[in-house]
């Protein structure tokens, strides 16, 4: 509660490019600052949402029609943002969020064959259109990703992350198209080599945020 | 499979109006005539619905907020025209349906405070404006309604039956802003008296459908 208002950052990005290691490192690198940032993900982040959140990544590959799946992200992340995220901003708090809004748009927009302005339509309805302040777009080649999906999960992917390549790769294009559109909001970072220098890049994405 | 088209006819109302009862008596006069009309009700419905149900329904007072509400009776519903009510009637069959688009209208729309012009858009964007054939809108005075509600349930309301009476007085209100604004598609049908005359009114209600 300083006189530093809370910032809102999220992470994002494909499967296995090092969205949560990377979240977690920026809180600890926040905290060295100071600042007590509140760690959370999506979907999931509050008590209803994490209800969802096994509805949405559990069961079989045509559990849910994509729109169904869209309408159910969009109930989770509604009742993130009033149950955890609004509340920790409201006392001027830092979060970081794994996975946001962008996500929706990369995964069943763009790749979901949803046009933005319908996501962005259901966003505005469950969320009154919350942006974070910054976000990181983190960017690796899907060989690269793969293999670290592969090291970290095995064989035991979700319902999502186990789609075809192809779906991954239009998940990755449409995550670049937003960083495009909207240059001050998104910052991509590489997120190739050690942990450690992914950590120092997503550093100085954010320093203009101090 | 004759040479009727398939109808779809939706049952409204408040708690206790009796719909459930009117369903399946409808289904029963239906088959009478020849036609084996699917039964089905909502929030439900289908395998994902009824798993979104469980959210819906259950828990406590303050689980969700009226929006994510809206989202998730939007999700359920997504699920329930896709897997269970568009597969039967394109194959001609009728679908009766306990409850469907006009509740939430009525119930997160006009009572939740929530815009009828927002209730729609989630409606086209996940059922592409679905609309019954008819709704059998039963009307009934909440005493009369709040009475049979507590035969057959006595204290064990689900989590919207148990929302204060000033709620159900603006859902019942709203329900009948509906049918005066379609005429030709809701039918406004006495819920009073003994069943089986209540039953004789739906048939009247949907005799043009035949």
């Amino acid at each position: 509660m300083s006189g530093t208002p809370g910032r809102f950052i999220t992470l994002e990005g494909g499967e296995g490019v090092g969205k949560s290691t990377q979240a977690r490192l920026l809180q600890e690198a926040l905290k060295t600052r100071g600042i007590n940032a509140l760690l959370t993900r999506e979907p999931g982040g509050s008590g209803g949402a994490e209800a969802i959140r096994e509805l949405l990544l559990g069961g079989d590959d045509e559990r849910w029609n994509i729109r169904t799946e869209a309408l159910l992200f969009a109930a989770a992340r509604a009742d993130h943002v009033r149950r955890t995220i609004k509340p920790a901003l409201a006392v001027g708090r830092w979060v970081i969020c794994d996975r946001f809004i962008d996500s929706s748009r990369a995964y069943q927009g763009g790749a979901g064959l949803i046009g933005d302005d319908d996501i962005m339509t259901l966003h505005q309805f469950g969320c009154r259109n919350l942006m974070p302040d910054r976000t990181i777009l983190l960017t690796l080649s899907i060989d690269e990703a793969t293999e670290r999906v592969r090291r970290r999960d095995g064989e035991n992917h979700d319902r999502i992350a186990r789609r075809p390549e192809d779906y991954h790769l239009e998940v990755a294009s449409f995550f670049l198209t937003i960083a495009q559109a909207e240059p001050k909001r998104v910052k991509t970072v590489d997120a190739s080599g050690v942990v450690e220098d992914v950590a120092g890049r997503v550093l100085t994405a954010i320093a203009d945020l101090f």
